[in-house]
């Protein structure tokens, strides 16, 4: 059976899994997720991205907002804001909480982020492999056009992205290295597929980590765009992406280097040549996946766009 | 003022010591308390005495059960089992797992559990200083006469004390030093109050810690009984004593070289006599102590065995 790895931020990455692993044989398929926005709240290793993704293909998201545990209660952080004074700007709720404290004690004992990711997956029977894309401390770093040097969370969710972005950097990527399994994983695709995730801090992220953009050279790689008609469907992309690129043919412009095949909105059918002369291979569909259903037509779509699905 | 020293356990102690606070100027009372039952849960570090001692004091205890919080949920506890099968012997309630997350990032940082304590205590509010008996990493084990080693938890709330006793030890004792404070606040106690704890792995394991019960030979000590009419007021101090020493005179018997004053329950009148041909001097009153007011009482017993109350 073919063998597929997705390269994937948080929720809208999830979103689109839903329908992947309708498409493809889970057994198959690898999951290499955005650690830049991990943070550490509470002394707890908090991993948004793998959150986002395990709860919802596990089945226990909080469909609405896309993240966080359905049925989810506030007990702790409610104690910890008004019993202790500690900030609350970050919710965590307390299922949520139950993950971090499994991810952070297998971490305080000596493990990886892989083996607590792995550990978490089976405990939600997820049937593909999810890897962090390394096992390193690395954080997505915002520089505010006000001087400011805040961790992405910060920036994101403290601050819901107000301040004006100067830069982004990815904090400690120089000395990470993927995660075991990541590199093989791609060398042995039959294709890597680009989740439609923030293409600067999700899917940029992944590819600061050294190795992983290079070993993609020779896959056949295709995406999904984010950009639905010059706008993101979700989170702030256009806060981060260079005005020439917020737009579903500039996004594929970023990855032209290694970029086979590209999915874009049926809103976007007019740019669909503009992607063409990139020497990418076009399909045009609906990719507002509000539904299971409507994800896989668009894993099916981005995956006909390379051999062996064509 | 005079300085008053409590060494302290858990439950019974917090609930003398809500009337040890009506009795003294709480901002000359240091309780120093017994750590031996500490345990690491889910990475947490947890420390059962203390916090039973500040829940009781602030006002937040779980008054019917006598340790963690009122209104308590489980929803942290429950997520850990379900989800992830974690071991759920031992109660943590999402409230209380508050206190462990602040305690546990303290010591993570490469704080001390005094400097824990105090933060805790501070956002409680207790008038008084708390202390734990010493910062080191210490653990009462009790082996069983079917010959398994078990922490102290483990055998007390994980099998409610139903193997047979063989013996008890306090694992890093022997390398464990009083916490900053204790032996200073010690030498200058006018009065050091034994609580009505378990003379075995509460009291018992404060004066294992080397200083300690040194530090009491030129000091005015008086206690009160945990045992009345020949069984402990709660707990398991008889699964632990040997049999010979379970009563109001044989707790006594068992401090006799450094003990000046006893409080005994009234059902104990006829054992007066024995604790006084200890040297001893004794008070006699009802020391179940349901209310405030009785503990207050029963303080006020404690410390007119000594001056400067007498």
């Amino acid at each position: 059976m073919p063998d597929v790895v997705a390269l994937a931020g948080g929720i809208g990455a999830a979103r689109f899994l839903r329908g992947l692993v309708r498409a493809v044989d889970p057994t198959a398929l690898t999951v290499v997720a955005n650690t830049g926005d991990d943070l550490r709240l509470h002394g707890l290793h908090v991993s948004p991205d793998l959150d986002s993704i395990t709860y919802t293909l596990g089945g226990g998201v909080d469909a609405e907002r896309g993240w966080g545990r359905a049925g989810e209660t506030l007990a702790v952080s409610t104690e910890l804001r008004d019993r202790y004074g500690r900030p609350a700007w970050f919710t965590l709720g307390d299922r949520d909480l139950a993950t971090h404290l499994v991810r952070s004690e297998v971490l305080a004992a000596g493990g990886t982020l892989s083996e607590a990711t792995a550990r978490i997956a089976a405990a939600w029977g997820l049937g593909f492999r999810l890897l962090p894309m390394t096992d390193a401390p690395v954080a997505t770093r915002i520089t505010t056009t006000d001087g400011r040097d805040l961790h992405f969370q910060q920036w994101w969710v403290g601050e819901r992205a107000g301040p004006d972005v100067a830069g982004v950097r990815l904090e400690g990527a120089a000395d990470a290295r993927p995660a075991p399994g990541v590199l093989e994983a791609i060398a042995a695709a039959d294709a890597v597929v680009l989740c439609p995730s923030n293409p600067v801090v999700s899917i940029g992220t992944i590819l600061s980590v050294p190795g992983i953009q290079d070993a993609l050279a020779d896959r056949p790689v295709v995406g999904v765009s984010p950009i639905v008609g010059g706008a993101p469907v979700r989170g702030m992309a256009d806060r981060l992406l260079p005005p020439d690129q917020l737009s579903a043919a500039g996004v594929a412009r970023r990855y032209a280097g290694f970029l086979d095949g590209w999915v874009m909105d049926t809103r976007d059918a007019d740019l669909a040549d503009e992607v063409a002369d990139l020497g990418v291979r076009v399909a045009v569909t609906d990719t507002i996946m509000t539904t299971p259903e409507i994800a896989e037509a668009v894993a099916r779509a981005a995956l006909g766009l390379v051999r062996p699905w064509s």
